[in-house]
């Protein structure tokens, strides 16, 4: 039985870019799982009734609902453990923690900065007072104020540093192959890619190279993603 | 028979600084082993010509000789298995190897521009030329240009943000108890802390409760250091 996934959609149900489900879905990628991934809208809250939860990703697997992105994440290594690991034991769990924290709280704000105009014209009519109000409220600004490319693109080139050193001693952040922290970290690149055409990264960065393995890895299940750009009459840039 | 290690001293023998010295003989207390530190100047570099390096930490086991300090946390793992883990498996090392990263790019020069000029009080008169004349280089201004508490407070505080969402979730970032990952990032708080008085996070800070854990771990080898307002008439606040 495949499993189900709640996956936030955008203008169009083609449409995916939310990065905590970018986490799950590259996992379930990773350990060669199939998921049916069911688009929702931000204010399609009672189709979420069936949980305690009212956000995105919930993973349903037979009897078991999942909920949380890095959950997700710890209930595939439990549940499908002879498939590739994705966090490993303890100690390696609780050092993957850290990409989620480093993604959340360094990476997601440039970059939010970044393409937020761009996002707000992806995200499905319907939800575009939700996500205003919501995100102006917890900015403390208008988005109008809060955009700024150039501000975003200068903080995440200085969050990025530690990430390209660790790129300079191997391929992946896990090593050889790419793992969870892959993972946490590559789904925002998922998030931007989806809804805008910008350029976070020069090509000249080892992120950049890195960026495009992460996009071909588990059968390009990244870069075959569609994109805003793909779809005719929604990109204004 | 003892480690020997090299270890760098200040304007008092009994003053070790060195950051990465400091991840060394944290990693060496977790194992429960003995070390002999020897005091070693920067200019002092005739002392290592029985190695291939410049730099210390150097650390001696009996034939073997180490240099690099993630080099010698291999190796306390690969010599000593039946003490307790510091980098765990590959997957573990591959992400306790982003710590390092993350404090040599995201940390260590906030700290320094906090510092600079306590770091440079605290070390041996006859290498202040050699320190100053190589770190001007590569900061490409002179100390007291690069000097700023205001900004490298700042952007410490910002670059700690990580830090703060991992000790959300657990007392070390490795979980229950402190390991590599920890030792790796605390090693720059025991260089702040052994040539300068600097508050450089608030103490309603989760970080601050995290270091004070980590003064105390190990038999309080970190808490039990000399710090330069230890050593009569050498601190100039």
């Amino acid at each position: 039985m495949a499993l189900v996934m709640y996956d936030l959609c955008g203008i169009d149900e083609s449409l995916r870019f939310s990065p905590f489900c970018w986490r799950a879905k590259l996992a379930i990628a990773h350990k060669g799982l199939e998921v049916e991934a069911r688009p929702w809208c931000f204010t399609e809250k009672e189709k979420l009734e069936f949980t305690d939860h009212d956000k995105v990703p919930v993973l349903i697997d037979g009897d078991e609902v999942i909920t949380d992105s890095f959950e997700i994440l710890r209930y595939l290594d439990r549940a499908y453990p002879e498939a590739p690991t994705l966090l490993g034991g303890p100690l390696a769990e609780s050092r993957a923690r850290f990409f989620k924290h480093y993604s959340e709280r360094a990476l997601q704000l440039p970059i939010l900065r970044t393409i937020v105009m761009d996002l707000m014209n992806a995200i499905h009519p319907k939800d575009r007072d939700y996500f205003r109000t919501t995100r102006e409220k917890r900015l403390g600004m208008t988005l109008e104020q809060f955009h700024s490319p150039a501000k975003g693109l200068s903080q995440l080139d200085s969050a990025l540093e530690p990430l390209r050193g660790q790129l300079s001693g191997s391929d992946f952040i896990d090593g050889d192959a790419p793992g969870a922290a892959d993972y946490l970290v590559f789904a925002n690149f998922m998030w931007a890619r989806s809804v805008s055409t910008a350029d976070l990264v020069s090509n000249a960065d080892p992120v950049y190279a890195w960026i495009e393995r992460m996009l071909d890895a588990n059968g390009g299940v990244g870069r075959n993603a569609v994109r805003i750009c793909d779809i005719e009459g929604a990109y204004r840039a």
